[in-house]
């Protein structure tokens, strides 16, 4: 198909694509003259997955490394659920202190040597936040993300498809990356019923007199 | 404080600092001199929720609209979250097609009134962004992710403090939206702990010899 096709059925702007041939995201069609080129039904999926991808958030650049993974995938779904999670976060500088990290690590089940140290450095990073913020986690309340956590990714971990490395590589490689904008939104919808059966129509009463 | 001192106390440049002045975000310090002026604790607090709500990936626009929320908090925490998730998700414009998502929703306990249109938008958005991709959730994988973000949001709501409207305030802006980026992390950790246990060191056989 031309180009003006491609975008028809991706919904992907015909700019937007060319945008993606010259980063290198998207592979050049078939050339049938000096101007025009035609694309085949690779070229829908992959560009399928690059809108998706950038849709979800992920930078050009991290979207380049994920690529790559679901191209030239490590053996083991293993390595693999590392070289996603690898794309989408910036690299370690070891600079930052890691012992809550790990201590909330060990909660779910780690053990050292069991995750990447960019993976713990993430948590770190995400703790750091919350603290600069002034923000305290309620002890039943981390319980409760630790839990939850471990509950989704036992069962995406135990859904990995094995019947072919590709299937597998896709699984992993994509799943960790789209779901997170669902599951911030889930959690948004769970947080507004939660929040309508406690609060739904009353007043925190002021302490004193306004 | 002058602003140089601002700036070591909270980490952040001093050109980053005028930049938010400029931007509103910051309130005008107290003016000592043409060329002068000192901030407080106030400043200070403000300035650590800010750059806490940037390093989570909030824009300065949706930066504005938390701080407005904080500032001019609604009376109810139920409205108060709505303002929160309000902040951080682009305006609902009423096009897409909410029917998978509200059918999530009720399995967590959704019935109509009781959500934001927005959120639900949301759930859509981040559904359709999957799909694009051509990415199938297996079942026993959304009932995990369902059951997940019900018992965390159930315990974030249940912890919301009531002894103040203000901490009630904080808790509730900051903790919507600061914490995602925590989970994130945290799921990365959990997926790779599940991962070595099923995977670790072992490899995808190919259905035929390669």
């Amino acid at each position: 198909m031309r180009i003006s096709e491609l975008s028809t059925q991706t919904e992907v702007p015909v700019a937007t694509i060319k945008y993606y041939l010259r980063e290198g995201l998207l592979p050049e069609g078939e050339r049938t003259s000096p101007t025009q080129a035609t694309y085949g039904s690779e070229h829908e999926q992959r560009l399928r997955v690059i809108r998706a991808l950038i849709g979800a958030g992920v930078t050009v650049a991290e979207t380049r490394k994920v690529l790559d993974a679901l191209d030239d995938p490590p053996a083991s779904p293993h390595d693999l659920l590392g070289a996603a999670h690898a794309a989408v976060m910036p690299p370690a500088d070891g600079q930052i202190d890691t012992v809550d990290a790990e201590r909330l690590a060990r909660d779910l089940g780690w053990q050292p040597g069991l995750c990447d140290e960019q993976v713990l450095a993430g948590v770190a990073r995400a703790l750091q936040g919350v603290e600069r913020a002034g923000f305290r986690i309620p002890d039943a309340v981390m319980a409760a993300y630790l839990e939850s956590v471990r509950t989704l990714a036992q069962a995406e971990i135990a859904n990995v498809p094995t019947e072919s490395p590709e299937a597998a590589v896709r699984y992993v490689v994509l799943g960790s990356v789209l779901i997170e904008p669902l599951l911030l939104a889930l959690r948004r919808v769970a947080e507004q019923v939660a929040s309508a059966e406690r609060f739904g129509g009353t007043v925190v009463e002021p302490e004193s007199a306004p």
